[in-house]
């Protein structure tokens, strides 16, 4: 498995009426842990993108447990349990607040596409090679 | 079952660097699509805040089939087809293009909760008596 | 002078825990007032992206007068006081709520930028047409 | 004068189809700034909030001078040139690329209300016994 945690302070902005994070707003800090998890990997999705990658999310099943409030420093857990083996690749992320307190939970599913063709691709060789000591 | 339709043109705001719309942005599609639905009751989700009960999102799965486009009248379709018996609530959403084809769908489930006590609560009878005719 | 009205719901997600919606969103507001202002003129935005013009905005002040609420239909009144003679276009925008109160203004200067090689253009001559009897 | 330096990485969420980051979003940098600045006195924005103040944003003059990209570990520079003598507070902020280029710069004023009584007060003696050592 490889597994990665980043840490991000709650906006401001991201909080709504009911005085918490609008649940909607969970969708970016998976973003943001899938980014920084890969970014550990020295292949960045920024520079997928630059060659040609992209990658869409096509599923995306989240249970919200607490509410997150405004200014606390939360961690995302981001999890990779099994090695892509076409061209999905499934995420298992956690959000936690300050007090270490699970607040919501999401499997999520992204395609690998060549963006030019938007045809389906596999992983990049760089991600495999950075992986494949976490799944021997 | 009591189902409805509602019709949002997609904004500028609501693309990403993909060209499309980003992915967690059809949370807000959702619930003006829930908002809307429950507004033909005849007893706005606004007016049961103001009655002091809030329904939080506590669980939503979506799948994105097709990329929604800037600009494109999208329709989102908003489906009840039981009525709840407790304290939650399930949805069943879908989201189309201006050409009729599906983009995305999700399942959503809130609950009522009494927002002075945090405490669960029940559907407010103003939506039952409303919705009486379509579950019988 | 060229004019015209757009109205909007406010969306949950546009609030934030002050209970209002966040001023930050109100740049989407005035973003949808000047593209369905466009439209009106049957060449719309999304057309002369397709024809490769981008229309960044370069500046843009905004006095906040009184809060947007949850679920209120806002009008926004979107003006172009002149027809631009260069690569620039401003326009000045008003926000009011459903009891005709206004909630903001803005000066939004933009500019009219070939994508393709990031040059400064000017006004589509579909728009000029259309203005013309408004500027006369 | 006080000032404060914050990092920022730019989210895939804030860009929208230009390719970079739609222009709305800087509302959030800079709020982030300014809370981030605030801290630093040792009483958070989120500290006064729960002692019931509040500081909506009154007005906000934005000049846009390049595009921030995606993934780019942008700086919100948030200055204080004067100390406030009422209810009013003026910041200039400023967004650096990762290359120093400067992106935008704001002129930001918010207000100090009691929000229950949603009357103007003055800055808390918190801030102004931190600040007191800059403007001497």
């Amino acid at each position: 498995m490889y597994q990665a945690e980043t840490f991000l302070r709650v906006r401001y902005a991201e909080t709504d009426k009911m005085g918490v994070v609008y649940h909607g707003n969970f969708a970016q800090y998976f973003e943001v842990g899938r980014v920084e998890a890969i970014r550990g990997l020295g292949y960045s999705y920024k520079d997928l993108e630059s060659d040609g990658v992209i990658m869409p999310v096509i599923e995306m099943n989240t249970k919200f447990v607490r509410p997150a409030v405004y200014d606390d420093l939360i961690t995302i857990k981001t999890m990779l349990k099994d090695l892509p083996n076409d061209h999905r690749i499934t995420f298992h992320q956690e959000v936690y607040n300050e007090e270490g307190k699970l607040l919501a939970f999401a499997k999520v599913v992204l395609y690998f596409m060549e963006a030019a063709t938007m045809t389906k691709t596999t992983m990049p060789t760089q991600w495999k090679d950075g992986l494949a000591s976490c799944f021997k």
